[in-house]
């Protein structure tokens, strides 16, 4: 019987849509173009003694070369190992010893930064569009164009031996509360996981719905669980991707335009960079990896940008997606409300909320509790890591460190990590529902809520504010006393103190780095 | 980690759209309702010793109870078998022996004609809303209803323990050429076939797409692939769901408008017929199992009936799909005959053709040859048939007996069975092309092409034709001459002769009974 391997969608799309095309770095490469190199670098990383169960870790921005890899990473079986870039170095030193990387592939982008990581690791593959790029020394160094000429145009044995029981890749959490954890993926579970996610946007006609015909650009990177899945969907689809590389807000704007790309990714920080950019036409968009605020909501939606929200993370994929319930009209605001804050698990996705004593919440629109996951491609835990995983993957469920509640229609809300949420007098007060509520406001532009201490009532809300201008705390008590009166929050969730800042760090994967602000602000 | 059985989509709807219906002799059901009636039959059954692995019979139209029957056995472990009720009755008992009918369950609509049944199978259960239905005697009769009534409403412990490699369902081939054969289903397999079948039609913008606001009303019996997986696929998306029951074209037509039924599936017969009812407004219609004659076509897409073609069958589930290729515009001629005949295969799926000497033929839109099929939810093989297995299932991949070819674009076109192809002169002349040409005449209803025999060429096609008034040999034969010079159809395959009928035999399939027309008219 066949396997249900990730090089399969290649195989699929070379048949059915050979001339359909991939966007790179100015260039265009047809599946049945890319199949071949994917072929050549595969034969070649063969002959380098790469097989079965090798690890090959990539530092890359979202390049064609990137997505070469995971298919000739399949078909060889070796487990590819997508390094996020942003870590800290050393935090990603940590994972690439942590994961057993034997050969690194790196853009040629990431070479003045990895330096010092020449020394450490022996064999190199150089990914540039130059023949003699400037490299720190190493044991090996090669070239990624070299091996791509010098390798057989032929299809590997191994490829068929492949099943959908092994690992297909590791990568490794953001690491904001601690050293990152890295997470193994099978083919099955990477490929039924990603799937999932984009059938159900086919099927819901509204938000970030794709189909066949949509021209795809993730600005998620491929490190961050392969691009949330962009890296097999455009090509299990025979649909035009384009791959923004290094590219700026500037340059996303103009690829969009030229390309005509229709379905993006990326997380609400990107969003609100990308919506500063004018005429960049109808895109759909799909976000998630923090609360997303109504602030952005709004003026993504009055730009003409439609979106869904996910949720999900490295350690889970993605588990639900926000929803327009079947009693209300797409496109009217109470839509736009729900696509930004009420989410369904995916068919086949249990999600479980419960208070501290185990049990299940009310759906009541208001108890939170914290969020449980289960699936059908949940991984079985942590790599390497029995105790962490010990404390997060319980009977079968994934205890996500998220804070939720129920919407009474059974949708989820999810207000806030855990700890990120405020303990006022033994109330939670979740911080993602103030910043949204707080993004509203003309003159503000970014803001984080963290807690500080109290004597009275152990923390109390503190905003970190980026604004156009200085704006009074008076001003902001009143206006957030008018979201009290309409019922969006409670009275004693109004923060005491405001702090305004020039700009609000971010961590990795581009949230907001509320570890960082609570170092320097929370007393 | 979760299991990916049947009852868990149930489990998902009854969470997610508590409140959405499904309408079944002229009652109505919410998915609530629904899963309770489940839970109910369910716990009956468990009393009455139906655990894992026991097998079910059940004869029955598209009903709620019918249904029910699919989740309640699922959360069992108990394996449903849809009996074919258009099956001669020898054939019927030959599969329910074959299959080891332990209970069968039996709508009350059947008696009359299962009145012999009686005597050959212990035990049964009478599905009806009359409280005493008049039944043959047998050793243990039982009413479905009064089940339900007594059923505990509570959740079964062995719902948890079922695994996707468990047995679901069996369903046997409607056996025109020889003795049914029945073909296992795990859990899995009948799942990821379906639900790829549905989510493939919601990532295309034509024909019968779906999406999660669609009503759903399937025409296709549950016992042939439960429905082509709409046993399953509205309660995945939590959609509204209509069950047809025993309604003739007429109350189908009745049920359109009153639910406003948006989506259904038929093979051509029944669009045939629905096509002479009035006024059903715009529907969506999956189509298969035999080639669809573009009359029909052409008529459909008249009514505002927009439709794809599906390609499988029961040994292979669903494999490929009509398309409408990139470079074409939906909703032109063009697209429409692509829509009628040009099939891409599933992702992950793979088809190959091949000729006599077993070699791949050319994807140049004409060269016939034998149809393969290779998918990750092919049956392991025909149950309790090692011979017949061995000559169908051959290293991973089906031989399905049928004829086709490639297009140019690499989409696939089903011509014929092999067994009903007429080899003239040494080629083939496929019969669905022919039947496909003739139906565009005006006057001609249905027609079936067969081999005659021929001293001269071994064969030579036969027309069997139903019209609505009698038709000139010569006129048919100017008629075809015209797709001769259209560059349709070879000039010997015009037939030397043509017969007027008033019926055409169908199958219990509702396909054109080849078999029989041969048995009476080739000489």
């Amino acid at each position: 019987m066949k396997k249900f391997v990730v090089h399969q969608l290649l195989n699929h799309s070379l048949i059915t849509h050979p001339e359909q095309t991939i966007t790179s770095e100015g260039k265009v490469f047809t599946y049945q173009e890319f199949y071949y190199r994917v072929l050549r670098i595969a034969n070649s990383m063969k002959k380098l003694g790469i097989k079965k169960g090798s690890v090959i870790g990539v530092l890359d921005v979202n390049t064609h070369r990137f997505l070469e890899l995971h298919y000739a990473c399949s078909m060889l079986g070796a487990v590819i190992h997508t390094i996020n870039f942003r870590l800290a170095p050393e935090q990603m030193v940590y994972s690439m010893v942590h994961a057993g990387d034997e050969w690194i592939f790196i853009s040629e982008l990431f070479i003045p930064a990895a330096k010092p990581l020449f020394a450490k690791f022996p064999n190199w593959v150089i990914m540039s569009d130059n023949e003699n790029p400037e490299t720190p020394a190493a044991k090996n160094i090669l070239q990624y164009e070299t091996l791509v000429k010098q390798g057989k145009e032929q299809e590997l044995q191994e490829a068929e031996t492949i099943e959908e029981k092994d690992v297909f890749s590791i990568f490794y959490t953001t690491g904001t509360t601690g050293k990152p954890k890295g997470i193994q993926y099978s083919h099955r579970n990477i490929l039924t996981g990603s799937l999932q996610l984009f059938h159900h946007m086919a099927l819901h006609k509204y938000g970030a719905r794709v189909s066949s015909r949509d021209v795809f650009m993730p600005l998620i990177p491929f490190f961050h669980i392969h691009a949330w899945g962009t890296a097999f969907f455009p090509i299990y689809l025979g649909a035009k991707l384009v791959l923004a590389g290094a590219a700026d807000p500037a340059s996303q704007q103009k690829l969009i335009k030229k390309e005509k790309v229709s379905w993006m990714n990326m997380v609400p920080t990107q969003l609100q960079m990308l919506l500063e950019q004018k005429d960049f036409g109808n895109i759909k968009v799909l976000t998630g990896g923090s609360p997303f605020a109504s602030g952005i909501a709004n003026r993504a939606n009055k730009a003409g940008v439609t979106f869904s929200l996910i949720y999900g993370g490295s350690d889970q994929l993605g588990t639900a997606i926000s929803v327009v319930p079947e009693d209300i009209e797409p496109d009217t605001p109470e839509a736009l409300e729900w696509l930004r804050t009420g989410m369904r698990p995916f068919p086949l996705v249990e999600i479980a909320i419960k208070d501290k004593t185990g049990n299940d919440v009310p759906h009541d629109g208001k108890t939170l509790g914290s969020v449980y996951v289960r699936s059908p491609w949940l991984p079985n835990g942590y790599y390497k890591e029995p105790e962490i995983t010990k404390e997060h993957y319980i009977n079968g469920w994934f205890r996500t460190g998220d804070l939720g509640y129920f919407h009474t229609n059974h949708a989820i809300y999810i207000a806030d990590r855990e700890g990120d949420a405020i303990k006022s007098g033994g109330e939670w007060i979740p911080t993602g529902i103030l910043e949204s509520i707080l993004s509203e406001h003309q003159l503000i532009e970014q803001v984080a809520v963290i807690p500080e201490y109290n004597e009275q009532w152990g923390q109390r809300p503190l905003a970190i504010i980026k604004a156009k201008e200085k704006i009074e705390d008076s001003e902001l008590k009143v206006f957030l006393s008018e979201a009290v009166d309409a019922g969006k929050i409670a009275r004693f969730w109004i923060p005491d103190n405001f702090i305004f800042v020039d700009e609000i760090p971010l961590t990795s994967a581009g949230k907001l780095n509320k570890k960082a602000l609570r170092d320097k602000y929370s007393k």
